[in-house]
């Protein structure tokens, strides 16, 4: 069992629970001969592609279309928003060479570390007149940093995500949709996965690179840090005028036009789903996104009761594949079904049948719920129905537990010994501040990482009394967490 | 009209009916700032994804799971099996650098070409027992060559594909395995999507580097040119002994394992579907890949007559949607409704509503068929039933023409002349032949690019008279074509 199973507590020690659940769930494997990079293993590859399906749908439903740009960026591209080229710069890959390395290229290509560049170059031929906006494009891709220090699915030298790139006639319109990112991250990291979050205006200094305002959503990991899963720029016009994005307004003048882009870190929201709804035997999958959603264990000791035994099951199965469930029987003979239960628990399927020659007899099925970890009967023939309330119940489940997590950790301080006291504590700190950039540094130095994290979306600036860390005239109230 | 629609005839000069259709129909930009990258425009992008779904759905359902392995591969890995170095060496780019470049990497890490050296590396860790075997792995993704010469879905820098890897504890297994592929392709490549091809072994001085035998599916072009569409290998256990792949067998003995590995060609299988289908209007695609499958156009010359015809045209959306098709109604006020027709039979859209006045009135639809370029009326109560019809008799048609020019483009000959005249009149070649590479090479420059494609799979070799080309005794008959 302690092999197989995971050995520490959850709570106790997030981390080391963290690297067993990855490896022992056959999530990833970090044995790949070159750092940073790690093999996507089955049970993960369908999780994601899960996800990945839920903010297609999304963006698709609000008017965005897929593309697929190529994976490298001249220097030359990449080189034209200044501050975007300092943001990046240091943490990208170049290739240089081709064939057997005495051909070198004729300029250096960088891998994507996220695509503005790419993007916006062809934006300069496709927009041309109002007619062409908005233009609301998007991609699901891999991309490429050189990040000095990676954890699997939170930080990586190759990661996935969706960037989706809109470009509009108007301010007005480009804010506007900022708001429509944060509503497909509620839909599904929220609705959806059951992660909750908080939707922040990062502070002036914590600015993507290009971006005149960055929006982000936070998720709280079960250590007490903060996570983004999932980011929005307002990029005003900073790349429209140099890779020269302009329109034929219907004034007959020309402008440029107003650009956002968002990012949902499929690969961080992975780790965040794991994390959250995890427990102590390991995963615990919301139904939507479990690559198996019931399984079904046959239970026998006589080779007499083998045959009606799995017969039941292979009947169960064929009604809820019947039904558009993903469902499998375990029929292993190699193993007990204590070992199965186990297994299953730790991959976090969420519905598992067991079933004996009593259910056979009695017409009955027990279902196990992987949330609640509670068996109850079921008759066959209201099997189907149970099924598809267990489907909404867990996740209510799930997200109720999260909520409940994530609202016990934020709490409100008005003193340097308050914010000191909570962050140490593996608090979310809520709190009035002065706005300042030195008092932002000063705050982290003395809380060892303690981060401002930025006020709400619709916050308005105004006097709020004095700043929790320096005492002079707060004009905002901030969000600070330690962050991954 | 000239603007808009396609002007050459796909007969007469296919390479330009090609390039037109590609930027016309809004498929690709070739405009990127990289040679031979290429970006892909949303209504490709669909249509590719929905190319993906249909091989993945197959994959899974032989047993593979999906997977995702890094991007880079170190220069050790590559470098493990010797034909297979030999094979790709010249076309690799090569990560050399990272951030400002001052930071050199200690190794060179190549840009997958393919992901043998990559999945086997891992192979060697997650293979140990028998129990472990088959083990039937796959990933869709970009590949990396550095190609001279490009031509947009057929041969690029940057392509997309689908890889299997697949490990067996016989040869059986995985000779067993091929058939299982080629069986795969004829369902999506063939049944789904109406391309007729060839599935031949190829010659030995042909295949793959590394392989012990490669077998490939070729289409016939409209030019008569073939494109190898995917192709499986046999790679024995040529991988297996450099990258130690062993299992521990019922009998007690450690042993190598024997592997294949399958590639559809998914961007190539993109090109073949558009120009064997196309005609000189543009593209016609099949109602499952189609991004919109029923066009709704709307048509009132009086403004009295507008809401009649719109709601009529809203609630035929309504109707198909809720029947799960994609539909569309295409309102725009600034085009005609013939400007609009030529839009939609450009881009491919099996079936064309159109909704007049006269239409509203008489509680019909007018239905046009895009392969057929051809129009009828249907009274509204049967339109459902009537689109579900059309969805099978437009492939079917598809198929037919298709298989109707495939056959049509094969002959046999048995002498040089024959040979010749025929390659030159863009026909494929099957004759006897004497299996010397000499004589293929001798067939190739005398012919101006004739190759020697293969065998039929099942084919046995024997006495088959004299080789066509030269004349020594014949031990096989193969298929002789101009390739792309």
């Amino acid at each position: 069992m302690s092999e197989q199973g995971i050995t520490v507590k959850k709570s106790e020690n997030f981390s080391e629970w963290y690297s067993q659940v990855l490896i022992k769930a056959g999530l990833v494997d970090l044995r790949y001969n070159v750092q940073g990079f790690i093999v996507h293993r089955p049970w993960l590859m369908r999780i994601i592609r899960a996800i990945y399906r839920m903010f297609e749908e999304e963006l698709e439903k609000t008017g965005h279309e897929p593309v697929l740009f190529p994976l490298v960026i001249p220097e030359e591209n990449f080189e034209k928003e200044k501050e975007h080229v300092e943001g990046f710069r240091a943490e990208v890959f170049w290739i240089t060479e081709v064939g057997d390395g005495s051909e070198k290229l004729d300029r250096k290509l960088a891998l994507r570390p996220t695509s503005e560049t790419a993007f916006y170059y062809m934006y300069s031929y496709w927009i041309q007149s109002w007619r062409d906006l908005p233009l609301k494009l998007y991609q699901s891709v891999s991309v490429y940093r050189y990040e000095k220090n990676t954890r699997p699915l939170m930080r990586g030298r190759e990661f996935l995500w969706i960037e989706a790139h809109d470009a509009f006639a108007t301010h007005e319109e480009a804010l506007q949709q900022i708001r429509e990112d944060m509503e497909n991250s509620r839909k599904v990291i929220w609705e959806k996965l059951g992660i909750p979050f908080l939707f922040l205006r990062r502070p002036p200094w914590d600015k993507f690179g290009g971006a005149e305002d960055t929006y982000a959503a936070d998720t709280i990991m079960p250590d007490g840090r903060v996570l983004q899963i999932s980011s929005t720029h307002d990029l005003g016009q900073r790349f429209a005028k140099p890779f020269n994005v302009t329109f034929l307004d219907k004034d007959g003048q020309r402008k440029y036009v107003w650009q956002t882009c968002y990012g949902p870190g499929v690969w961080r929201i992975a780790a965040a789903l794991i994390s959250i709804h995890g427990d102590d035997k390991g995963l615990v999958l919301p139904v939507e996104v479990a690559p198996v959603q019931v399984i079904i264990i046959p239970i026998y000791y006589k080779d007499a009761d083998k045959e009606k035994v799995l017969g039941k099951c292979r009947r169960l199965e064929e009604l809820l594949k019947g039904a558009g469930y993903r469902v499998q029987v375990d029929a292993r003979e190699e193993y007990t079904p204590g070992y199965k239960f186990n297994e299953w628990e730790l991959k976090g399927v969420p519905i598992r049948l067991e079933v004996g020659v009593k259910e056979v007899e009695t017409n009955t099925v027990t279902v196990f719920r992987r949330d609640l970890l509670r068996k109850e009967k079921v008759p066959d023939e209201k099997l189907l129905e149970h099924i598809k309330y267990l489907e909404g119940a867990i996740l209510e489940e799930l997200k109720n537990r999260a909520k409940n997590f994530f609202e016990s950790r934020i709490v409100n301080a008005t003193s340097r010994q308050e914010v000191k006291e909570a962050l140490r504590s593996g608090k979310i700190v809520k709190m009035p501040f002065c706005g300042r950039e030195e008092c932002a540094n000063d705050l982290k130095e003395a809380t060892d990482g303690g981060k401002i994290r930025g006020t709400e979306i619709d916050f308005k600036e105004g006097d709020y009394g004095k700043c929790a860390w320096c005492g002079a005239p707060a004009r905002q109230i901030v969000y600070v967490a330690k962050a991954y």
